[in-house]
């Protein structure tokens, strides 16, 4: 394969700088799923960890060379995922943290980021304004700028996802990953593109937030203007070229769905898995869903990246409300 | 400590005859829970498995057994996570199972019973009932019974979480565990008490099927003359001497908790960790939330050990009903 920016001898080795409780997650077949989907439907299940999201595997290759080498502080923007990921690596080893969020960011996360004690401050706008002020924040006070899917642990923690996957002794025909900045997908991307290049890596975003998808297939950097979804862990509206780069390097496809397979999906995740996932974890299931023929009787994967939601909004979501909601 | 019929040796065996996927489960703080707790919890996580319970884990070793030198044919009864497991765990070995169950058992548990290919008959009454039928259909078919909780299998292999429990670097004062036929308590409590006796191994049953406790206390087996509690999993009336000889050994306390706390427990584990349980694995936390003082300012596990649920049922235990639902 064409070179990519990561390096898989590097991801091995960041497996001894993640936390372990981040490592090694559940990847079982759910057999319930499989009668509406029509395949044979693996999950890589990143949900169980103290964070509820696979953002600690990158967070904690980020904390443990600041806490060796770098400076204490650390600044971030984040939909939440990351920020909260960030807050947890960082306070045992003493580093300091701010996140920067959009005021219309999942209320789950961030109260979960204020709770593990890193500093929060809230923009008006998208994710996009967040990512400019913590760009601004980072110039001014000189500390470290984390940027997520352009610096390089972000990809390199999530790829070690890709080395489970494709050092667990399972076969799949194809790999379904959320797309968003670009950090998953590329990271798990670049392990099974060196590791078991036959295996399909499709790229999932929502039709409400296409701008890495749309990128992918012009082969250039294209941006949106706003974004419209619930799938806010992927609702970036500026590909980062670099990130692009490495896209078109390891993805087989990129497709899009609809909010209603998202939906669907959260609610077959739901009922017959057990699992309570965030919107861009049903990405892959959505993909699924649209596209039976493409899928039917072959094996996939999908990472489950994320469960922090709103307990409000995902009873709306998965058609449950609290008993007196009209 | 004294003899219980458990061996860690074997325990430590176990392990390489059990299904990796049913193995080094997610052991992990839930700080979101802890406000509401007052002590530190983490939760050791069986829902993520094909099966979604712990029962895999003896399943397994049964079915891994019998496969090598046993008959061919197995019958258990089963509120129906043993029934389910056993049926995943037979159908690639090519063994012929049958499940016993109550007719009045957890629809969604029976239905992945059918859905894996087992045979099932139901019984009019309780799993006491079910218990009866299963011997009878052993006896007269000659094919093996398994007996949860009696055969040492199921207690082994629900064991292997007590060894990846005191094997986790992790220290705890105290781990809870549900409590009914006692294969899980007998089977973790015996390696936490081999290998770290100081950490207190405290069994939880509901008050409405406190058949165990009784007996724990009194120190003879006790039984009642029916059950009501809404965890079906532990819902038995009639303990097994061995079985309580064991727990009697290895427990350093049984407790007794109401319904309301069951079904609170099950809210937090959802709204505060994002995790789907069935009654069961809500216990422990069930536990905590009606001892506060007891638990105040300590570090404990619990083990979450089922998440087979109807989603009906479940909608209206955590308060969520689905639109038009009165």
């Amino acid at each position: 394969m064409h070179t990519t920016r990561l390096d898989t001898a590097r991801v091995r080795a960041a497996r001894r700088l993640i936390d372990p409780v981040f490592l090694d997650t559940p990847l079982y077949r759910c057999e319930a799923l499989e009668p509406d989907l029509g395949c044979a439907v693996s999950v890589k299940l990143e949900t169980a960890n103290p964070v509820r999201s696979f953002k600690g595997r990158g967070t904690e290759l980020v904390a443990s060379l600041l806490a060796a080498h770098g400076p204490r502080a650390v600044v971030c923007a984040s939909a939440g995922n990351l920020g909260q990921a960030l807050a947890w690596s960082a306070r045992d080893r003493g580093l300091d943290v701010t996140v920067v969020a959009s005021r219309h960011a999942t209320a789950a996360k961030l109260d979960r980021i204020r709770a593990l004690g890193a500093g929060l401050e809230l923009v008006d706008g998208d994710h996009e304004a967040a990512r400019e002020r913590a760009a601004a924040l980072a110039r001014h006070d000189g500390v470290r700028l984390l940027e997520d899917s352009l610096d390089i642990e972000t990809c390199e923690g999530a790829a070690t996802i890709g080395l489970e996957l494709a050092e667990s002794g399972r076969r799949f025909d194809a790999v379904l990953l959320a797309l968003g900045g670009g950090a998953l997908a590329t990271g798990v991307g670049h392990v099974l593109k060196d590791l078991t290049p036959e295996v399909e890596v499709i790229c999932v975003q929502p039709l409400g937030a296409p701008a890495m998808t749309r990128s992918w297939h012009r082969r250039r950097v294209v941006t949106t203007d706003a974004t419209d979804t619930i799938a806010d862990g992927v609702a970036g509206r500026r590909p980062i070229p670099a990130v692009l780069d490495d896209l078109l390097l390891v993805a087989d496809d990129a497709v899009l769905v609809r909010e209603a397979s998202i939906v669907t999906g959260m609610r077959m995740l739901l009922h017959h898995a057990g699992l309570v996932v965030e919107p861009s974890a049903a990405l892959g299931i959505a993909a699924l869903l649209e596209d039976r023929d493409r899928f039917a009787g072959r094996s996939v994967v999908t990472v489950v990246c994320g469960g922090n939601v709103d307990p409000e909004a995902y009873g709306r979501w998965v058609g449950w409300t609290p008993p007196g909601t009209p």
